[in-house]
């Protein structure tokens, strides 16, 4: 076995930490038949993940995640990738790991920032694709950032149920599974404009599903009570339901190149109810600069 | 549509040219839905299919080859690469294009040499897959060399049909794909222990063959006569029959690095008579070291 030690945060997600990676499997003569374990958070899982997927055009891996927002999403789906500087994500592949492996207890260590910002994945799946999920979560949100096991596993495996059911029947993202970016439009735009590592990305995808919610509610989809229900469950979690102090016009352009802007048109995931989502590609723009202006620091 | 020119030669399929190639399409806003044209030789089809592989986690895009290498060989397969200093095509994915479009016109212009280092891979298809090709090839050597269209565009064709067959059957080269890499492994290693460039590819794999011949002779699979054969059409076809003056014991090294090199144990594709091939996995390094030395510059 040979271990390879990255970096710690976002930031390793890059170029060069990926071609350190490969040297190093190459000075271990590593071969086709190598298996890569991605043993930590989310970063080390996409960048583990991409360099499996295009070291000798494809090796297989194991996702071992130990944190919580890795556990409820990152390792589920298949999605590896590095950062750019105009982008987070931008360059990767849909490589599925061999398997899944989730041990609660390494949770235990887990600074309470980013307990929360797992917890913004596990509130994503309750709110886009399952009511009840969404109430059991209202009801035990106490229980997690406790971190009681009981709690911690239901909600670690309802969250794979549910994400898995998506990615199976859409694994590249051609149309269903773009429900999983729910908040995420807005919240990769405040992760790049606020810079790699200041936000963690469930910290963004928190205000950023606060963001979509009142999008939502703007466009007549959802109830200003459901919104409040929204941003309470979100606040209680834990998370910022307010973007950094970064001009709105700022941040849309970085919404601009996000990849989900297929063909210059930016598509979003509205709530149309508690547990229910919708893909939209009309949303103007001058609502997306007002919803930016209305959930920010600097509009306060 | 956005025009992006890479530098000429192998040495730009490296990662400083994939960034600038990732930069222009980001810097172009091209979202999940651009078609990347590879219109170019086999570094071309390389790096845009590697690219297209990996923006956004893959992009579609269109093989338009210009030299015999890349419309006999390179954009069949869905082989995309970039190389690394330790070795050729070590970072890459499988990738199919929406199509490969060859116009045999564009061969007028190529450098002779070029059109050699074609033809070793049009040999190649011959001597691994058809007996009867491979004769059409020893009858037709010189109308290919005298560029005509008829011959050209038949070569061509067959050997994209041979080479198709092999891929449909297997695409990840899990097994008789590697039939494929014929005179490659000691190809490969001759090109990297030269440095990228000095050889062309075709040039280093016109070599390998004829020492993959040796070693298929010498494992008792071929005669003494079909080797001639083999040695014969290379050197028609303008390609060396010799390795450069490198010492035995280094190009072995690079042949091990290789990738083909699977669990430590290399494995070769050897003639069993012309248009029939094997691969085995149970060559003595010995063995290698002897045909390298009987086919290589220094021992002149």
């Amino acid at each position: 076995m040979t271990p390879i030690v990255i970096e710690d945060g976002e930031r390793a997600k890059d170029w060069r930490t990926l071609e350190s990676v490969f040297d190093q499997l190459l000075a271990a003569h590593c071969g086709r038949d190598t298996v890569l374990v991605a043993l930590g958070g989310g970063v080390v899982g996409d960048l583990a993940g991409f360099a499996a997927a295009v070291y000798q055009r494809g090796i297989s891996f194991l996702q071992v995640p130990t944190t919580l927002l890795a556990q409820v999403d990152s390792s589920v789906g298949g999605k590896t990738a590095i950062n750019h500087p105009r982008g987070k994500n931008m360059i990767g592949a849909f490589h599925q790991p061999l398997a899944v492996v989730s041990d609660i207890a390494t949770l235990d260590s887990l600074p309470e920032r980013e307990l929360a910002a797992g917890l913004a994945e596990v509130i994503k799946h309750g709110l886009t694709l399952d009511a009840s999920f969404t109430e059991w979560l209202e009801q035990n949100l106490g229980a997690l950032r406790r971190r009681e096991p009981d709690a911690l596993a239901f909600a670690v495996h309802r969250s794979c149920e549910l994400k898995a059911q998506v990615v199976a029947s859409d694994e590249r993202e051609s149309g269903v599974r773009a429900i999983l970016n729910f908040g995420h439009t807005f919240g990769h735009a405040i992760e790049a404009g606020a810079g790699y590592g200041e936000w963690l990305h469930g910290e963004a995808v928190g205000a950023g599903m606060v963001m979509a919610s009142e999008l939502s509610m703007r466009a007549g989809l959802l109830s200003a009570r459901e919104a409040a229900r929204v941003r309470e469950l979100i606040q209680r979690a834990g998370l910022p339901v307010r973007g950094p102090a970064i001009p709105p016009e700022q941040l849309l352009q970085w919404m601009r190149v996000d990849k989900k802007a297929g063909g210059g048109r930016m598509r979003f995931v509205l709530l149309s109810g508690i547990g229910a989502a919708q893909i939209r590609a009309d949303v103007e723009e001058r609502a997306i600069l007002e919803v930016i202006r209305a959930c920010s620091a600097q509009s306060q």
